[in-house]
């Protein structure tokens, strides 16, 4: 099957050599064309616009930043929308708007294009080893065709419902992580006060009702202020927004999100967007007269 | 060896319960009687007062609800105080402050009694089965003392430091569990808002960093809205209290743990203290126009 990508960054990049190297024809373009070079090795080919992409692809895949990248490389200049044809199918991988996403569908079925929404989490490593988990919305029969290829970047495929689904699917896992990662933040910095053993203390805390993922995995970051990704704060903060606006646009009360996204602009306004998102214990860390 | 019990509500009873069956010799006493009656069948023998409950006794086991409990039933009028022979230990499982737990140390101290805090998680459940998870401070001796009794109430038994450090502990783990259960709360509720199918999407969020105990556990009361016990919302509320104070004689900001327990305080006012604190979920589903 000939598969497009367009966007290659550390996600799509990696996620296009998973794809060509399990036997697909993959085009690819990105907007910094020595990403394209990066790949070639693994069987990628590269185009000229995602226009060009479109024009060699039966799936295209989309793995670019914000809703904004979304528009432009689907309805912008040379964009998919000027090269696809009619029965071709567009899943979309980013993280963005649910509502601009029904928008975009609605647009490519003028046209006769479907389009699924396929968001994923499990970061660049994820990316790499091909066992991203896949949050998918829209058709089941679109997503049936798509899914040879989606099982060579991801491991957990799940159909969460129609289009927009897998946006405020993946809305929800950034809502739980901002609740999640605070309450491992405060808990290492309260340990820490008190002089407590941490590391003692987080084996003894992983039995019982405050297990969880970043408490196992996060919790030494936070209390050695080291924080290599990961996955970027300056990430999970634009999709904490994206959350918080899919909130407002169904009448979700969400504190602790909102809380959590305005500390993450904080941490990106001091040049930490970069760090990984359990940087959020500099905050706190700050906040109590510890180095952050 | 020859073990009493102070308090013997839902924890402490199914406890020295657990103790007699294992061969402890065990006299205990509660302010309500038939509470003593309750556990007779299991071999506790019932005494008048903490005071003869500690002349009985060479470890004397508290379980009652907080801090002015504590120093009631060991400094107020037939008391523990008034009946324990130096030498002895009293170890105090119930969940206090850890400043007010130095105190009562010193002041046991002075008559040669020896001390250790060993507040417990687990709940209900994990006292009836005896696999208690146990967060001990005080002297590494005094501990290997009380280890053959403790190890018939609990599974992990972990020493985390000086007297005090054992409150501190479980002060961090009710920290750790307040951002949990609200970014939980949260992220369900926007499912819900959002139309999400949410048992399968609880499903695909836990093989990922959103995954915790809570998530897999208590999300599903979240979404039916129903809470039975568990772990009380008042208890947490109270747990929340004492680590707000550790957090301020000690100069950490808790944000996220400050706002749970101001939301856990209106769920007690409005007769909801005795849910379990998954219930925090109705309010984020009342803010947000979902039956709570």
């Amino acid at each position: 099957m000939k598969v497009g990508f367009v966007g290659l960054g550390t996600m799509g990049g990696a996620m296009a050599a998973n794809a060509a190297r399990a036997g697909f024809e993959v085009t690819a373009w990105n907007r910094t064309v020595s990403r394209v070079d990066a790949v070639a090795a693994d069987g990628v080919r590269g185009a000229e616009s995602p226009a060009a992409v479109a024009g060699a692809s039966e799936i295209v895949i989309l793995m670019v930043s914000d809703t904004p990248d979304v528009e432009a490389v689907l309805f912008g200049s040379r964009g998919v929308a000027d090269g696809i044809a009619a029965g071709s199918l567009v899943v979309d991988m980013s993280t963005i708007a649910p509502s601009a996403t029904r928008d975009f569908a609605a647009r490519l079925a003028e046209r006769g294009v479907a389009m699924l929404d396929a968001p994923v989490s499990g970061g660049s490593e994820g990316a790499r080893k091909g066992t991203l988990s896949i949050f998918v919305g829209g058709a089941a029969a679109d997503l049936e065709r798509a899914r040879p290829v989606l099982e060579t970047l991801g491991t957990t495929i799940t159909h969460v419902g129609p289009i927009g689904s897998g946006q405020a699917a993946k809305a929800v896992n950034q809502v739980i992580l901002a609740g999640t990662y605070l309450g491992v933040a405060e808990g290492i910095v309260l340990a820490m006060k008190a002089g407590l053993d941490v590391e003692q203390l987080v084996a003894a805390l992983s039995g019982g009702a405050a297990q969880s993922w970043v408490l196992a995995n996060r919790s030494g970051r936070m209390h050695e202020n080291e924080y290599p990704l990961g996955f970027k704060v300056a990430l999970h903060r634009k999709d904490l927004g994206i959350a918080l606006q899919l909130a407002r646009e169904t009448g979700a009360a969400l504190p602790v999100a909102a809380i959590c996204e305005a500390l993450e602009a904080g941490l990106v306004g001091r040049d930490h967007g970069d760090d990984d998102v359990s940087a959020v214990a500099r905050v706190i860390r700050e906040l109590s007269g510890l180095p952050g």
